[in-house]
């Protein structure tokens, strides 16, 4: 597509993608109405052997944040009980057992996550039009993540662009197009269907870990889908886009006129599900050993109420 | 089983019952072992009809613990950025983009969570032999919950003993027998296989939620396995024991000699994975209904480094 | 004085005893203005004995919180490295050293703590016409208690009304008027004099100590100061008002038409100081048995940066 | 002094200067026995112009930590409400008033603090003999820092030995001896007394800030005091020694045999008292200003129990 991403672009998207009402003027779930029970009963197939990989990165201090945006810090585990203290005695009268024992705070968008469709607005409305307002310090009234609890389940898909360009990883700031996708997809052999996990690997996040440091990845610069990317989510009714970077969309931006102009349109507009910090290297090199791109896919978010999103593991099971 | 519980009963189950050793000395997943890769694929031709069940909890200061265990305290959700703020202007400069945000921090147990096999020592041992000195301040050094990213998964099975008796819940204090498990398991048509996730219903989180009050559902007296059920977890092999309460064997236990004698066998002598706090009432009703109480189980804890258990959302889909 | 407490009472004090531009249109420091360096000198030769009393409370789990209030919490006090854990050995190598280290986690109001006058809104404003607005996710924008991080020093006053009133405590509900503080300082020989800190004792923190409960010490009805008293503290120009309360004004309010009318004035009209749940037992008993009220009083914040208060110990010193 | 820093030279001064005993086998106050009443009295007369200098830092993301030692993080301040809440009315029904309200989680000495004297053991004891396993889980069962709720009261000099040596800092790795200590003394015209505070300034904190990063600065390398002060506080009898620093001794240490000698004497063997972190800029300007060093400290520790220090904002007045 050839569009002149700014504001006038993102106007315009918001106003063709909008999902405002198309499942009722209560929906609270967006584009994972995509999904089907027959969906998940089709993608129960697609476990033949058995293999599950987990998703998830690690939840400790040596996290991907940097306090850049919005002061999120790495997850924060202490213990509250420990072996040495049990081994001491100290437990043996109270609570009169042996036991370690532990408590974790971190930003429910500090590691890999889910984005409740509530976390992002445009101007002083969520999806559906539910008020901004709603998302006080209470949480978030209307589209908190605790609405998709059981929804998080059906088809997954990887789209590997990384190792369909032949690279370890794309760099920062390189953008992938529509066509890009499709052509990868056909490469896969694989076709994107409606109420697909889709997920996109870029490799930025292996490349952090291969030169040992996070630098600015949450929050910074990184490889992702163009704007025109929201055409196309639109267009393929997918239940959600997941990639292995902090925000899925390419940055810098397209535009200088406005900040992550691709989640003003999914989110507020669409309200597509977005899956963020996905670890993706050992599905991605099953994928390419089998030539399988397709799988079972389970993602459940814990269930916090007014959640702004989730940390989560997800599997992905063939 | 004719047995009196006692330390002397605990000594004997931890020497029959250990199964250090049995899948290597280097071994950090107990029970789960019993999982097979082809389990994993006959699980999902259970996924029939598509219906998906959250067996999570809201995670809230509504939550169930009163600080009678270890200090742990209900999840405390605070926002990092609201809607408000973002309706107000506050973000248009500094991020640049109108959302929200929030953070979550919680002891890993305080709701519904897994066990990992290092959460319970005997004396200064933790399963398959590890020093239990090793759960450091920094955390579960061998046996964290981490290890068991992509082992949650396979065949589901509901045992409802509080349907089963035809009672609402079963009262504080109030065993399960061997015997009752296989009695139930008849009735409800359903064989306990190698591998599998056993789930208890006893009621009595419904009633609490009846009652509108959590009262001293954690740590206090709960209906539960009796001291015997270790027997039986090990002949049959399964992978996994979870319950609506908040630990499973029944409180006040069958001896005033020791605290939680199951404990002291399945997670440090079995390395038996637990479940607990689990929201089964829409499961349980659908079971009820059409009669199927085996279904596809997906239960992904978070990958907390060196966690002691982790908060959940397991899914059930039938 | 004989008010009709309510919406228009809130309104006239507002308006009279405002003291907005007083100090100039920039003040972020409300009464605090009042105490002038000789002020502090001239308390300095209260000092005659050297007795020091601290007036700040236990931070930990048996605080007063309860959850009634905007989801407070009881101080969550949490050990980052142990005496086993060093005994054991574990941080011989790393970091090499055997030490204990721990955090704390609390609400900045949960215990003994100073409100920032900018803690409390008339409408959308703050003391001086700051907008309430600045007070957003990133902390209170213009009139955090960092402001005032030398300034609480001063003479303490010391009004004993359960003591003056020949009783333990006073009664939840009971009001103290202004006529009882002149009395009360009176019989004590003690004048209230322009900038001092002025401290109430009411008795109820003892009372719930006593009975071994707090009960709905934190947010419920309280013995506390009448609405009149907010005249009382401007023609004295005291430079802050403290209790062994939650919250310094009686409760049940002596109006329905709006909460806390005393709190509406004196913070956000007059800038007034406030500290909340001092333990004044043994200070109380001091000056019982020497008869002397008045004291050196130094009771600095934390400098937390855009806080809305702070958690303190304060110092009488006599 | 001529001492060969080392395993031996540990092992000789903290049997040397054990205050084990000294004042009672039940003491949990160490070198702050040092403070009379009388000294209190006295050091009011230094109160003489009413200025007051606020030597704690700012507590917020910003902060000194770098995750270095023990895993400890920078203050996390979250708002719990907010005014852009209270202005969209959120509050308006519950509770009924416009208000802001915040939440503090940190290290208790991840910025400026005290060290209580059971932070750090010899072996498997503290001062005064205590058992280090005491200092589990549950926080420091005899030397928490609440014992020192009224004591940090009394006479503060400051020994500002950047100015004396007319530099703007030292710079890392410089050492400070005892002799120098006495000729800076000498030359400010202040005796160092019984049961004073000693607060050195070496400017490290003002040239991080000058330079715009904290750096390595807590737990890196740093000017501080050489081991043979240790000595010098026991002959002296100070109450406390502070300094703008992470940890008041030199680093790298004077030893590589071992890490912090100087700590592991004056802390479990003397109970001394200790203060890092401190903010020196204006009070060194001011002293140097006006040739006065000495002045009223008063500098009390938050009441946390079993605390291993708390986070403070100590008061010099003169």
């Amino acid at each position: 597509m050839n569009i002149n991403v700014g504001r006038k672009a993102v106007a315009e998207a918001s106003e063709k993608l909008s999902n405002h009402g198309r499942w009722g003027g209560d929906d609270r779930l967006g584009t994972l109405n995509h999904v089907l029970p027959e969906d998940i009963v089709r993608a129960a197939a697609l476990i033949r052997t058995g293999k599950v990989f987990a998703l998830g990165m690690p939840l400790d201090r040596h996290g991907p944040q940097n306090g850049l945006f919005g002061g999120r810090w790495n997850p924060i585990h202490t213990m509250l009980a420990t072996g040495p203290d049990a081994v001491a005695g100290r437990y043996d009268k109270i609570p009169g057992i042996r036991y370690c024992d532990d408590a974790l705070n971190m930003p429910v968008q500090a590691a890999q996550h889910w984005d409740a469709i509530g976390h992002i607005f445009n101007d002083d409305k969520m999806y559906n039009g539910f008020d901004a307002r709603e998302a006080d310090s209470n949480g978030l009234g209307n589209l908190g993540i605790e609405h998709t609890k059981n929804r998080m389940v059906g088809r997954g898909v990887l789209l590997d662009v990384a190792r369909f360009r032949g690279v370890d990883w794309l760099k920062d700031g390189e953008g992938i197009s529509n066509d890009e996708l499709d052509t990868c997809a056909k490469e896969a052999n694989v076709e994107i269907r409606r109420g697909d996990f889709v997920i996109l690997r870029t490799g930025q996040m292996e490349r952090c870990l291969a030169e040992g440091k996070w630098g600015a990845y949450a929050g910074g610069d990184a490889p992702g889908v163009r704007f025109e990317n929201c055409y196309w989510c639109q267009d393929k009714q997918i239940a959600a886009i997941c990639t292995d970077t902090w925000g899925v969309e390419v940055r810098p931006n397209e535009t200088s006129e406005l900040n992550q102009p691709w989640h003003r349109v999914v989110i507020p507009a669409m309200g597509l599900t977005m899956g963020e910090m996905f670890c993706l290297k050992e599905l991605a090199e099953d994928c390419d050993a089998d030539g399988i791109y397709e799988f079972f896919f389970c993602g459940a978010p814990l269930v916090i109420t007014g959640g702004t999103g989730s940390p989560i593991n997800p599997q992905a099971i063939k």
